[in-house]
């Protein structure tokens, strides 16, 4: 009989614990998976008993997915080492800020031959570099491969088993292949591209444009210029994907995916980064004291990424090209004030540029 | 001193006078072009007044576009020939039904060298062949050259001056060059393109995915679900286009223009087309009884559009391919019912088509 393999899901917010319940019921029927699906929470104490205890026993993660059943194949564990041991897929789906010392502490416990898939949307900022990878932090500490998925894909919709699509980047096919057969069900639908670079890249830098749709809806903006803040942020995107990671094997259909034009859709009409958008232009608050107001303390993505995305920018002279990406950092900032930013979408380059567009044919 | 040119804008309704606003004002500011600019008026009577002489007086089609100032260059005619005699530059902007009518009245007036273009969304249907293109019409009937503009515009929202953009289709690049300064202001950015085909197809065949829009929304499906829909129905266009229209200079950017995502965008969030979707969710009256209750009698375009896309697909036995668009169809002539319709988009070829996406490269 073969061995079977295992999968461990690290991170238990309300995405991964969406995951798990999609993964904990789809192992149940693959022939070449273990059952048990484990899950890594970081342990809290909720009305005296502990979060993991609670999980196991309620079938339930009951602080961040309330009211949505987990089947009961999906373990929690507060212990990181004895979650990862032995697995074969590790699916990462936790804070941005929290990898780089998981990353370290699992080095020394994987199994070899195991590959990783990252869920997480984000960037690291190296300095003197510019911005790098999140899934290059997973695959130089651990030395393993590392697929993504991202798509348009609000947890709680997915939760509700509403119909959505997700799209799967793995440069090797048949990890892509067995990735999707872990994710997909009938409610949630995967392609499965080559190009893992180009979709996580999306995923990360959507959530700046997303503040910018949220600022141009607070100056009272309509349906017109939100349309256009959508397209003119994609075509920075899309520029600078090709401009910093043209070697690593991104492809054009990358962006009509689900990792692309529909996530940036999704966020830029739902989401915190829309969310901080408006209110960044509506009042005169800090970006601090705004996520502490309206988000409960959690922060926008968007604006760590817009900081990241800047840097890299302004090393290079390149702000004038990426007009949305700069202008929203230095709103973020309290440089500028938000009712500039439609000025600066006056002067996009993408309508300067006579009789051909920005794309790359 | 050189003769001056005219232009002449065929159509009054909401966007054909804000059209006529800004290219009023803008001919003002062009040495090469005369300060009038005539607009053909369909005459109607309103509280015992001729709407052309109401506009001529008040400078405000009070009937279609109240409370906007339209510049007093800007002249209201009831005739068509002596509207558009001497005309250099004729502006296609009424409604889909009436322009072979109008074509052929036309064709006998025509100064020498003149062209066209259009802004009117929408398809012909040609028995035994498929579908048409509204701008083959005016090319073939008054063998004239004809450009497009195209873009996520809401008539309304332009007029109130919200910012946002437009595509100028044109195979030759001066006249794109001569309608960008026509049609630009600086609240209306328009890019140019050659691609005149692919932006005129966008702006018809985005109805068709608005309804679908419509119908996720009236289902109760969320923001994921429409991101799908958005995102498959994109993927349609884009195939219906290059399946039919490939050997007329189609480029692939120009789906990333204002014409072709930014459109779609607009289009699925806002207007008429979504709201009929929405409409046929949830009620089980007819298209004509929900165009009569919800839009004023007006047509719902999508719902002829579909109409004309389905013949086509239906004759070559491609509906399997395109279950969008079939399905929109077939719902809105209550062969099938609205709940049917996320069924077609769990078994999408998109989703089907392992580790490559649908696009060309």
């Amino acid at each position: 009989m073969a061995i079977k393999k295992c999968v461990s899901i690290i991170g238990s917010g309300n995405w991964g614990s969406t995951i798990a319940k999609i993964v904990g019921r789809n192992v149940l029927q693959m022939e070449s998976f273990e059952d048990q699906v484990r899950m890594w929470v970081f342990e809290e104490i909720i009305n005296g008993q502990k979060l993991t205890e609670l999980i196991n026993k309620k079938h339930e993660n009951v602080k961040y997915l309330p009211g949505v059943k987990l089947p009961p194949n999906v373990v929690a564990l507060p212990d990181l080492e004895s979650c990862c041991q032995g697995a074969d897929v590790l699916i990462f789906v936790l804070p941005h800020q929290f990898l780089k010392n998981v990353c370290q502490a699992l080095k020394p416990h994987l199994k070899p031959g195991c590959y990783g898939c990252s869920l997480i949307k984000g960037l690291n900022r190296v300095p003197g570099v510019g911005v790098s990878l999140l899934t290059d932090l997973i695959r130089e500490t651990l030395n393993i491969p590392c697929a993504v998925m991202m798509g348009a894909n609000l947890a709680s919709e997915v939760a509700e088993e509403k119909f959505c699509e997700s799209t799967v980047g793995s440069l090797d096919r048949s990890r892509g292949l067995e990735l999707k057969e872990l994710f997909e069900t009938p409610y949630f639908r995967i392609s499965v591209i080559s190009d893992e670079i180009g979709a996580e890249l999306c995923g990360a830098l959507k959530n700046i444009v997303a503040i910018g749709a949220g600022l141009g809806e607070g100056l009272g903006y309509g349906e017109n210029t939100k349309a256009a803040i959508i397209r003119l942020g994609f075509m920075e995107m899309k520029r600078f994907i090709f401009q910093f990671f043209s070697k690593r094997g991104l492809q054009e259909s990358t962006f009509l995916e689900s990792c692309g034009v529909a996530d940036l859709i999704t966020t830029c009409y739902g989401g915190r980064n829309r969310k901080i958008g408006f209110a960044l232009a509506t009042t005169d608050k800090s970006v601090v004291d705004l996520e502490a107001e309206l988000l409960g303390g959690q922060s926008a993505q968007g604006v760590l990424t817009a900081a990241e995305v800047f840097a890299m920018l302004h090393d290079r002279g390149l702000e004038a090209e990426f007009p949305i990406f700069t202008m929203v950092h230095r709103i973020c900032q309290r440089q500028e004030k938000a009712n500039v930013f439609i000025e600066c979408l006056r002067r996009h380059p993408a309508h300067i540029c006579f009789y051909r567009s920005l794309g790359n044919n």
